[in-house]
């Protein structure tokens, strides 16, 4: 993280309807969030969508990111399919470079780069994937978001010169191993729960893992970035219910 | 055209396979053009077809233009779709700054942006489409190339500060008005006809129209680019007529 | 029509979601409707949800029609393409042949077919294209759905041997040539306006068109179908109305 | 088998091109062969080609069967992708439903279904798949064509009341489990590979393995099918050595 973020803060993937399919509400959330996850038309948005999510971050003063993920509309890029990292590597310049274009033509920054769903678990499953993804990341030379918990991701954006920055959630469950469930495995969480998980991760640097034990998370009292779903029914709530442990984290600690 | 180019040149569409699927003989056709303009995955291509063309134009010293689309890989971006003027500029955003990111990946610059087919034709059809589009094309400040015989596209590149770049056709047919009818209408051309037109534009300004009756295209003596079809059948025997007629009109003009 | 509906009836378009993005409240709707037009895949819709919706109609022992339309999700087969009518032809067949196999799947008998959107719009203006979507129809042999107000579909219908049962909207307007305003076009409806338009409708024929002046239907006294539009926000309030004006006017009319 | 392959016959995949993309020489190859599989639109073929495809088989008297493959137009439904089993069930109902609608307007039986590339391989590794594969080609009640070699796939056929017919394949390799490498790892057939695999599967029940050791097929001098890749580039010389080989056997067997 090497103090790229400086207090705790929230990030929501953004833009995720397609055509004139709706997603979450982002109209709202957006005022809620300090980055916005704009996806890049492969597992979800499109290129009018795109350019409407970044005026609407840019006019909230949201930080923007690139939210790749795998071409696959109709599984929301969540089901598992088989890339080589040739097409990967690819895959990944084409997404992120349409939605800096867009940045170019709003005179906003790309601040950061986040994998979506089975693209992030992909990442971790397999090396060659994770390589080909960072590699590409490195093109545009901004950091990498994804969640804390796995080794390899922070030796290899060293490897590309990337800074890596973790993330927590609270909306879904961490397994033993602290590695996140599937949002599809996960029990649904109460806006109580995102509270005090909230809370708990900010201010303990633990949370309940899926069995009911306590899990260390491993922030060490460093600042670092909260992720909260926008395609839960519930997204709204659990955004407020995540701000408000934020914002009272960050007074505790003085932040 | 302002002194874009110094000589009779000849650009060529790339990359426009897709998946297993080929087009045009990719890798002989570039080794007689100056330009090529790559698909960038709405009417042809996808992103590991279009980083592969990239790199083969790299290796060849062929400069790159970004060739982008209507959204239909059923028709080969060929057919007329109706498309929001907001929408028109997302989509122009998008596709070239996918190939842009390819181009930073390899170091490479954007040369220039070609509409293809049905795009280039709504564009004269519809002055808010071309607005859309030569707008979205500002955003990457690189020359316009498109074929001679519009007024509108010229002032309207200047109100956006573009260099339109103006270009003949040999392989199909211009009509009495100078506007170029569409492949499916247009007559078959020989590797004759290909070579004679070549030289008939290159050296006296005029071609025989659809009707047989010379036109004159209005180069007025100074340097301008062909275009030859990759994705005709004839592809590459005409492209070596036209490269034998450039070289003579080059030779010839002492350029 | 010929007999075909006994009484005033209601039919909705279902399942137009795509994957993880719904679209209507279906499970709703559905206990208000007598016909659903389920879509099939082009405009909206996919194989799961197709299958789902399928199943959902036949548990409440509603009729179910193919709601085929054009190959546009990002514009959700609103938007002018133009298509061949060898290629129209294929793309029906394919449709409803895909639905057609669910239906047989599940024991249900495929009811009627109906246009979607532009489908519906490009037939009336291209007789070329109303022949190839009458000819696909023809092979299945069921009744074609479709708004009153244009000649030549009855008169085509007929030629291919199919019934062709026509429908009232009172949730878009109509033109002073009773014709169908597009739905970005047509002043939103409130439950009163629905209400009042299927009872005038209904019991005297005419309706007031987007000018103010009434209008005279056509249907003479005869059963017909209303239909409502499932994808708009107060789409259940507004199907609410029209139910309840249909069985009214079903009551007194002793239907 | 159960008889419904009188003599050793072949079959070819057609209709795999897409929209103004061409793949294997079908005009050529309907000529060679016994039964035509047509793609239906998830890894190849669209509703135009599908139709034309039809046609074609037709006029040549050659039986057609669908050949659904998994959704995926770039990879031609060659990679590995997760479906759930109500998705796959319902997109073979779709893709094969597709198909039946064209063969119904051109009034000529559905003969069969072949799953294609990685479905095929799908369904050997995962019984619930191979279950919802079958229970929807149950619906249309046609053998089921699939390369020998399996042991699951005959009883489950059985289970569903459905023939399943098996195949050999001389363009590819078998392993040392009778297993089919896939195209990818397979080494290149030569034309004498192709005639003399044929003459020793057909008269001597064998084939050389990858690893070049003799392999016993298992058909028992019963007749059956022998399948030809048309996407490869040898397509047309690969299936004439095949067709000799099949006429020598044919001819020597008296069938």
């Amino acid at each position: 993280m090497e103090g790229y973020v400086r207090k705790v803060e929230i990030n929501c993937d953004m833009g995720e309807g397609f055509g004139r399919w709706k997603m979450g509400p982002d109209e709202e959330l957006i005022k809620l969030i300090d980055y916005a996850n704009i996806a890049c038309g492969f597992h979800a948005g499109d290129p009018s969508l795109m350019l409407k999510t970044v005026r609407l971050a840019k006019e909230h003063g949201v930080k923007i990111g690139a939210h790749p993920g795998l071409q696959d509309l109709f599984g929301f890029g969540r089901r598992k399919i088989e890339i080589h990292p040739d097409d990967m590597y690819a895959m990944i310049l084409y997404q992120v470079g349409a939605l800096k274009a867009m940045l170019d033509a709003e005179g906003v920054p790309l601040n950061h780069i986040k994998p979506h769903g089975e693209l992030f678990f992909y990442m971790q499953r397999d090396l060659a994937i994770m390589d080909a993804v960072l590699r590409a990341c490195a093109v545009f030379g901004v950091p990498v978001f994804g969640s804390k918990g796995t080794d390899h991701q922070g030796a290899m954006c060293k490897k590309y010169g990337l800074v890596f920055v973790e993330e927590a959630y609270t909306d879904i469950q961490y397994d033993q191993n602290k590695k996140l469930l599937p949002v599809g495995q996960s029990k649904m969480a109460t806006v109580e729960d995102i509270y005090s998980r909230t809370i708990s991760i900010g201010l303990e640097d633990t949370v309940m893992d899926n069995t009911g034990s306590p899990l260390k998370i491993g922030f060490e009292g460093q600042p670092f970035l909260f992720c909260i779903h926008s395609d839960m029914p519930t997204a709204l709530e659990n955004l407020k219910a995540c701000r408000k442990g934020v914002d009272e984290i960050n007074a505790k600690r003085g932040w």
